[in-house]
């Protein structure tokens, strides 16, 4: 077999081109995605899945053998199938072109018991069958996003000469203390004996990337990272990727700009590059979650201190505003609701709140002059509240020792406090979970909706 | 801080554009990789890590107080410093300009007991401070060659329309019997209770990305991958990079075409954008490596079944080739030195060895017609022997269920089998270890030295 096929990308581009022809002979190999006809006539929904949109194959007994129309008749749906067939421009209709079939042969069958039949099934259901919902209008449009996504994160960076570090997933440190982790060994009755060590699952690749900024100036590295929390909401996954740059010379403000850039970047080309797929999901998913983006691309990314914030939220409960945690006082950590109120009532926009209580916040961050907070910042959205977060890092030696002291880090992490003897220097970065992006992206509301093959709690199907 | 500051590879870029002019000011940070002076004039060799090459800085006590050139004179070795200067074309020697000191400072001191000193280090003891050694010329070269290489992956498969596909790293089988899985698990005592599963880390996402390519055609996925082998070799590593391509509508000739096609395009890749680091590496660590690449990249890839390679090696042994594994017979899995060989001695080049006997290949490959071997090929080079591995998959349902249950694969694979019945198609799909290509194209010859923190038996440091 030589693979010189067409793909219905290739059509789409000729005909944006204008060089796509009526009568054009075409060879395709895909599925099928609808097939009704009447006896006379019949439609296909074909996909070979290098667009999201389908073709419309038409099959016409007038042009056909009756064996052929009737092969065509009885394509099953979602079966495999190959197509020989001539274009059709059709530029009065919605669709700018049809194929005419000439000939057609079935590649690969579909038996009865095939779970994903056209008609609407819930995503519960379809979480059960995760290796066949791609094929889904949803799941199709959004795995197209997120490779899209996860590409355009690489192409920032490396348009900016940012150099990509593989963190290491198996480690014997929890970097920041953030939530279980999970224990990873050969034999599960000598857990230490295959690295003479315990180890567990990355939680993140942070501290891993220091020394790479601390040598190449701009680094990131965006890759799994891993979380044993019993926490079943639609929010928290097992596994999922996270992007983390890390940047020399550079403090909390330069943080902030890179963050505002980067999301702004990466936002613009998913609108441009997924253009079909963000209609849908404005129509089906979430009504206006275009607007949603568009606001954020045309919004400045305001600044306002946690202590600002505290003030504010206290005079907003004076002032009759009802929380679920109505009880404000400096040194909280704030909630989702806090922070929805200050990105949605008062800024009306995206915004950074930073200088955070160092209490509530990672022992590698900032001590601010104020001795009591640190330059970290949240990055909060309306619609979602923190959506990312970053810090300067704490470059003092002794401060940061202080600091790993008083929270019983042990020697694991001395190379990490010893980078601040060797030619150390103001570095900062930030951290931003992928999947979550996705979702408020495209508006999914479950993260397991964004996930090839999801993994939480008592969940590991496939 | 306002991060206006130049960096070096700007200077370089503006070389070449015939825009950077004498006397033009620059504000530089950066780290110290040399120093010396004469009471008189000193020279910094300086480095901030967007060039692999130094510049160098020159500090003159005709033009400096003694206050800043006593300063500069003590910069230590491997210190980070901010520094002012101007620029002074040098077209005449080998560095095409220097920047002269008005004012500098230091940034980060370094104590006296920083490892890495200015001299020849064993690479053992570079592995042993893992987190400075990306310092090192070596390592410097070695992660910007990894950080290009890396993006020349998800470049080529991007432009070619590719889906790239985040295949999960915890997963409930070890794919194809592919050695020693480390398990994962919350709790050691009650290693299910998690996810009500025994639960391990992923050896291969082939298995989870077929569904995409029976969707979406074109698909890749890149990502690490585990193995728990007790092989304390130069060449395993416990963790390392995957890139898994699948493609549908194609069978094992469009594959190897795949595989020529991208491994010459990410060659290229590297060579265009890291001269420098490719020179050092042909200069200092494998003398003639970037002929050994250019002549991969000038040869079309030859094509040999495994039955006519065994033929090839018995007619040597006949007459007087020495193999330390010496007995050639059909159906014997090759060894390195028979690999070495066909590629080096008889095709003089880069190959593909195809059709290899079912029995010494995974479940999941083609049945040939003749019942007796597999779609499957090695892609041989000269130095090294394979480099990677592909297959068309098994389509046909009946045939792979016979295989599967042969070798006892339990119902967990019932999803994957499954995709034969549900709008299969021929379909086919390569494996490459990213680490191992990135020894091939560099010259370093443990796995140890090309990973940012590397995972082995008993070693975990970091």
């Amino acid at each position: 077999m030589e693979r010189v096929m067409n793909v219905t990308k290739e059509l789409f581009v000729k005909l944006t081109q204008n060089s796509l022809k009526d009568d054009e002979k075409v060879l395709l190999e895909g599925w099928v995605r609808g097939n009704r006809d009447n006896g006379k006539i019949g439609f296909i929904e074909f996909n070979d899945g290098t667009t999201f949109k389908n073709i419309q194959l038409v099959y016409d007994h007038e042009l056909l053998s009756k064996e052929i129309y009737d092969k065509c008749a009885h394509f099953k749906y979602a079966g495999a199938i190959k197509v020989e067939g001539k274009i059709k421009l059709t530029p009065e209709n919605k669709q700018p072109f049809e194929v005419v079939v000439i000939d057609a042969e079935v590649l690969g069958d579909v038996d009865e018991d095939y779970p994903l039949q056209k008609k609407r099934h819930s995503f519960e259901f379809m979480r059960d069958i995760a290796y066949l919902r791609p094929r889904a209008n949803t799941f199709n449009a959004l795995f197209r996003v997120r490779n899209i996504l996860a590409y355009a994160i690489h192409k920032f960076f490396q348009e900016r000469g940012f150099m990509y570090v593989h963190t290491p997933l198996l480690t014997t440190n929890d970097a920041e203390g953030a939530g279980q982790t999970f224990k990873v060994c050969e034999d599960l009755k000598n857990p230490t004996e295959f690295f003479n060590a315990n180890t567990s699952l990355t939680v993140s690749g942070q501290l891993h990337v220091e020394p790479f900024a601390l040598t190449f100036r701009d680094t990131y590295t965006f890759g799994p990272t891993f979380r044993a929390e019993h926490s079943n909401t639609s929010r928290h996954a097992s596994e999922f990727w996270m992007i983390e740059p890390e940047i020399a010379f550079a403090d909390l403000e330069d943080d902030m700009n890179l963050m505002e850039d980067f999301l702004k970047y990466i936002m613009s080309y998913v609108l441009e590059n997924c253009k079909e797929e963000m209609d849908f999901f404005n129509t089906m998913i979430e009504k206006g979650v275009l607007d949603k983006i568009q606001h954020v691309l045309n919004s400045p990314f305001k600044r306002m201190t946690y202590t600002e914030g505290i003030e504010i939220l206290k005079e907003a409960v004076k002032n009759g505003e009802k929380f679920e945690y109505n009880h404000i006082e400096w040194g909280m950590d704030l909630q989702s609701e806090h922070e929805r109120y200050l990105t949605e009532k008062v800024v009306k926009g995206p915004m950074f709140l930073i200088d955070y209580p160092k209490d509530i916040k990672s022992f590698y961050m900032k001590l601010n002059k104020d001795g009591k907070t640190v330059a970290a910042c949240d990055l909060l959205v309306p619609g979602v509240g923190e959506i990312c977060g970053g810090s300067q890092r704490e470059d003092d030696y002794e401060k940061l020792k202080a600091r790993m002291e008083k929270e019983g880090n042990d020697k694991t992490l001395d190379w990490y406090l010893n980078l601040r003897r060797y030619g150390g220097c103001i570095h900062s970065g930030f951290g931003l979970g992928f999947d979550r992006l996705l979702m408020y992206m495209t508006g999914l509301s479950n993260i397991r909706d964004v996930q090839p093959y999801p993994r939480t709690p008592g969940s590991i199907k496939y």
